[in-house]
């Protein structure tokens, strides 16, 4: 039986991913006046005078949304709202599991950027936090810069930001590998969704200076057709000669390139184009743009995939667990760039000097070490 | 230390009366590859081909939201949705520890009728039923009526219909204790909201005739000021002799008293005035509307509460968690009128004939048998 199989058998044997849970057992009377009326009236007095106490008497103390319209899910695309629930209730499985935080999915009725929107300004008063899953671009820029700015707990769309953060955990890692540092590195990234335009953000935030966005019809420069709002505004920081052409043309001496695209696209002869050394984060699912082989073979000097079966896993649960950890420990108003870099830094620091090869530049998925040292780097930057 | 302290005490140290857990938990590798991806991938396209598989992989098969707005919360008004939590909470552990049913407190950052409407029309794919608690009256009733039209899903307003079928149920009993037939019971019900309204719909739908409602200026008749357009539907089948005149007027030879308004509004000489073994349910908390020993004193054969420091407890926990359970064992696109009757019906048969005596009208909260017993009716009357 193949892993297909076993899947399917699971889902319809757990039928549903997620319990929930009383964490008090009523076998009495008594109890039931402490958890329902009358006493359950104490705690509601408290925050309606106070709505600060709600982290103190409630769930939103620990407890965050996991939700999605269902437009971009996996690589399946836009598959509606009931054929997402399977992934974020796992979503909300790997919140649990990695990080002990309480995850409820939510599957949104609608694709309408407003609706989206006013229902989860709606439904937020019972979260310390929201987790955006699978919304697609540029809806999804839109949809969390809004929420940000109208909520009072951390919105984070995790498709772009854990991305982001796990690849610049890597990236720090790769440049000390390869004896390169950031101020003097060309980057392509190939693939401007929710991931790349995040990517090409935190890494210029971190202190890139040369990156160039490419998609599949080639680099984006202002003579790009149909640039859409999000493109023109990385453009003003991206591409800054106006280079024009293939990804192929974007490769040559480039020093980074970083795929979140489609299976292979990228040729040896790419590779080989490239400056001495180069670095390939080749992060397509299943099937990555270049397999690591055939890129080491062209001269790649460090690979990472989004496999587990190949060395150098670019997988999101290093990071998201211990993010929204840190956050809701802190009663966090919202996740900062400095909480991004801070969290890719703790994540490259657990590999250690004399560990670090090319073929370990990230932490393993299991590592017990990484929720904390992620909540960790997320708390110390608080208010910063 | 009393039940407030204790409450808060609590509260406190639970932080959030639920958790969210996972049913499966992660070890390996292979593990993560079948909860999440790629192994996840194979239910989403079953979903996405057939709809209604989602019962069959996800959580919506054993999952209902409870959701409020914080307007009408217990004894405490409108408190607004972040002091409503604690409520919502507690009502998912009764859930959960009476009906083994998953439910996910919601609290609605708005009193808006449409928002209302829209936003749990959004969210409810991840959800085989939705529980509205907590919304005031006239608006609860709007809100109920176009959701159910909206959605395939059950969506059941427990203020409502929950202490109905619980009323129902005493009142059963009650009519066996004092040798009466529904059909020639005079019946004054005072508090005219959510319960109040409800509990006259479904005597009417069981079979009593003569329903007169109250609120606090007294009898609503067709010469009531201001009168909601709920009030003037209800005037189409209750009072219909157009009786006018004080609470006091309404019970002069009435057979039945149905109370959930204010402490303390019945007096003695109102009991005095009914018929001969008058039945009293006075069910205001924390203080009801007169106190067993005075009601009996005065006359009253069969006197209920909302206590469980009198006998004759009504507690809506003896319906609620079973309905539920019920619907959605069944896959239930709504809760029917058959399905209450019979879930009252259910209720009032756990008490046999041998047992019943006016101070035991109604089982326990704590009865074990009643949760399958409401479930079975439930299950029994799909698509009736």
């Amino acid at each position: 039986m193949n892993i297909k199989e076993n899947a399917l058998q699971l889902h319809e044997k757990l039928n549903g991913k997620l319990e929930i849970k009383s964490k008090f057992s009523i076998k009495s009377r008594e109890d039931l006046a402490l958890v329902y009326t009358p006493g359950v009236a104490e705690p509601c007095k408290v925050i309606a005078a106070d709505k600060s106490a709600s982290y103190r008497y409630t769930m939103k103390a620990n407890t965050i949304a996991v939700i999605s319209d269902g437009s971009a899910v996996l690589g399946l695309g836009n598959i509606g709202p009931h054929a997402a629930m399977p992934v974020m209730e796992g979503k909300a499985v790997l919140f649990r599991e990695f990080g002990g935080v309480n995850a409820i999915p939510i599957c949104l009725d609608t694709q309408d950027t407003e609706e989206i929107i006013n229902t989860i300004v709606n439904i937020a008063p019972a979260f310390g936090g929201i987790n955006l899953e699978d919304i697609s671009a540029p809806r999804c820029f839109e949809i969390e810069d809004r929420l940000k700015s109208m909520l009072d707990i951390p919105v984070f769309h995790d498709d772009q930001h854990g991305t982001a953060i796990v690849v610049l955990a890597g990236v720090i890692n790769a440049l000390k590998v390869t004896g390169r540092t950031k101020d003097r590195c060309k980057v392509v990234i190939n693939g401007a969704g929710s991931a790349g335009i995040a990517i090409a953000k935190l890494l210029l935030t971190y202190g890139f200076t040369d990156v160039t966005l490419c998609d599949l019809h080639g680099i984006i420069s202002k003579d790009y057709p149909n640039l859409n709002w999000i493109q023109k505004e990385m453009l003003q920081v991206t591409n800054l000669q106006n280079q024009r052409g293939t990804l192929a043309d974007a490769l040559i001496n480039a020093d980074i390139f970083i795929g979140v695209s489609a299976p292979n696209i990228v040729t040896p002869e790419m590779v080989a184009s490239m400056k001495a050394d180069p670095i390939i984060f080749a992060m397509a699912n299943p099937d990555p743009e270049i397999l690591p082989d055939i890129a080491k073979k062209a001269g790649a000097k460090v690979v990472a995939t989004g496999r587990s079966d190949f060395p150098n896993q670019i997988n999101n649960v290093v990071a998201f667990p211990g993010i929204f950890k840190g956050a809701l420990e802190a009663q966090a108003k919202q996740i900062t760039e400095e909480m991004k870099l801070a969290a890719a830094r703790a994540i490259a620091d657990l590999v250690s000097d004399s560990q670090l090869n090319e073929d370990y530049i990230i932490p393993y998925a299991f590592d017990s070490r990484i929720c904390d040292a992620v909540s960790q780097a997320v708390l110390e930057n608080i208010g910063r």
